[in-house]
């Protein structure tokens, strides 16, 4: 279970942004909230998506870092568990209770490599992936050590440009050399094709993924051909899932930002060429901020900059609000324009994140928040277990 | 004092990236490392260069969020004490030994007020900014209600376009009203001209603090025709302090990323054209990253992504290294340009980031080093301090 959160150690406004049964109004700011309502609803339709056409969905923890909203993912939108991008992340979702946990990332620091092969001794499937057939023998080495079973897929690029090998015959050669190590059993390919995800067209997106699972499928056909049967074929994200979830190849999606939501994926569109945030998904994630200075008429100053988001894939949008817009970020302001002066010192706007991940990743909390009031708070359970 | 850190309690490679005394070349990462010696010869610099033109340094602790190398700013720079933005972290400085705290921001939440009333239990002498009449009556009321007395700066918008006041009239106006208001005192002028900093052109940055000084001085001598005395006159950064310390105005500097550097404060040009990390000061921030993978010839793929940085203000650079190049920057990947393949799978990387910042605030964790070895591990005491 998730270590219970005692919250008599904490002083609101400081340690934590909110109290629960508190009023939205009263949170301190700035900080992340979640409308749970539309967590919920996002949560049960891909959940629902992913079963209506028989794909399992291992919900990718990386994006929200919470074992709280992965707990939520596998009741109410059936996850057969997560994948997240670090060992050390793996370890806390693990601990939470997550018991099929595939870091979807290669793994070749010793002490990490050690790490990851003790994590079965704490209730979870252990599954990494290997792009180098080097990385193989210290895998084996690791998980024979401590007794325990690392299952390792092949980390096949097919368009992101990151890891991954890019031919069937290295897909092939990493696959036996896996099948052979003791400790450890091939268990599949992981092929996700991050580049593609933000394309705005579903056309231009549809292409990439194509391609992926042309790549992708060769790769499974000879793997099969050589009595290499592949468990897990995973990939598809929020801007690719129905294609992945359709293409007859791909058995498990690793879908995370469609939880959350966040401007840079709600510009994206779907098939009839609406925004994804305009009906596929719904916004529930919010950094809420306040006014803290109005000595310019037509600007507002809020309290949410550099240290309350990231801003790599541009600014925020201002949620519900056309009459006012954020416009610059710097350390710990940011800019609002506010040319017809309706903003006054202390009003709270919702801030939609210009990229949910490494938004999360800066905060302590979520407040929850239903029906104008805190229902809950959720620690970011594995904020900055970058190792 | 600094709640002193059991390191007991953590285990190196996830809680901790290092133990003291390993060698440098077994640090888990992505992490930041320090060098110590690099560090405390800026610091020492910065100190020099205050006392001989006869200026107070008040370091900017946001840049760092560490009471550690606030106190090491104290102990080998003579600083006066520091400014931060939030009242959070001001607390954090203050229970850290800081006796002399400036929240150089606005502070409007009815709750921050307060908690800023409280700062002064804590042994602090607390200050904070003024942009608005409308403040000195809340700031009042509750220093008033706790005993305690808020010495407050009134601040002006000279030239950054964030929070300020931008006349001298509105200045002289605060400024009344805070002399006037029990449980205040006003102690000056905050003028920090944030928007010219990273400037390049030397001249360029003097012309924009040509103009601010002389906005603050009208400001200063009006004030004091009124029987108002500024104590503190306080602005400058790592790209200003020369003409704020040569001004004959203002008597108090607030430099922050001089200490550590960053890739974008880097490219700027000191009065001869060279870089300023070329002479002026030197790298003494580094994340530390190791290569993951290489499955193509001509590319390595670093841990260190958007969950270990902020590229705000461009991708890090890698320290020492001409031939391999940071190009491209995901969550979790970092790739690496590697035309002649010289980099392999676990080496280390040295990334100076592109803004030191918001870098450091997604941190746990610095990691000291000393000829090789770890020396020191200091947490990011106000990490996420935002409120």
């Amino acid at each position: 279970m998730n270590k219970q959160v005692n919250f008599d150690d904490y002083e609101v406004g400081y340690d934590i942004p909110a109290a629960i049964g508190m009023d939205e109004a009263q949170i301190a700011t700035p900080c992340l909230v979640l409308d749970l309502d539309a967590l919920e609803r996002n949560i049960m339709k891909m959940g629902d998506w992913a079963r209506d056409h028989g794909m399992r969905h291992r919900v990718h923890g990386k994006m929200h870092k919470s074992v709280d909203v992965a707990l939520l993912q596998e009741k109410l939108g059936g996850s057969c568990g997560v994948c997240c991008q670090k060992v050390s992340e793996a370890e806390v979702f693990a601990r939470g209770g997550i018991k099929d946990v595939l870091v979807s990332n290669q793994v070749r620091q010793p002490e990490k490599i050690d790490r990851l092969a003790r994590l079965p001794k704490l209730g979870a499937r252990t599954i990494c992936c290997v792009d180098d057939v080097e990385n193989v023998a210290d895998l084996s080495e690791a998980a024979t050590r401590h007794g325990t079973e690392i299952e390792c897929l092949v980390e096949i690029d097919c368009g992101a440009g990151r890891c991954g090998v890019t031919t069937t015959p290295a897909v092939v050669e990493i696959a036996k050399a896996i099948d052979a190590a003791p400790g450890l059993k091939f268990a599949g390919i992981q092929a996700y094709q991050g580049a593609m995800q933000h394309m705005d067209s579903y056309d231009d997106r549809k292409a990439k993924i194509d391609i992926a699972v042309a790549q992708v499928k060769d790769a499974v056909d000879t793997l099969k051909a050589e009595g290499l049967e592949c468990d897990i074929v995973g990939g598809g994200g929020t801007g690719s899932y129905y294609f992945e979830g359709n293409s007859g190849v791909y058995n498990e999606l690793q879908c995370g930002s469609y939880a959350f939501m966040d401007a840079d994926y709600g510009r994206i569109l779907d098939k009839d060429g609406n925004r994804i945030d305009q009906g596929e998904w719904e916004n529930a994630l919010f950094i809420l901020t306040s006014v803290m200075s109005h000595a310019k008429a037509d600007k507002a100053i809020v309290d949410a900059g550099l240290k309350a988001q990231s801003v790599d894939s541009g600014l925020p949008t201002i949620f519900g609000r056309d009459d006012v817009e954020y416009v610059k970020c710097s350390d710990e302001h940011g800019v609002v324009a506010d040319p017809d002066g309706v903003l006054k010192v202390n009003d709270k706007l919702k801030l939609v994140p210009g990229h949910c991940d490494p938004t999360c990743n800066v905060h302590d909390w979520y407040v929850g928040v239903r029906n104008g009031k805190v229902e809950t708070l959720w620690p970011v359970s594995a904020r900055g277990k970058a190792y």
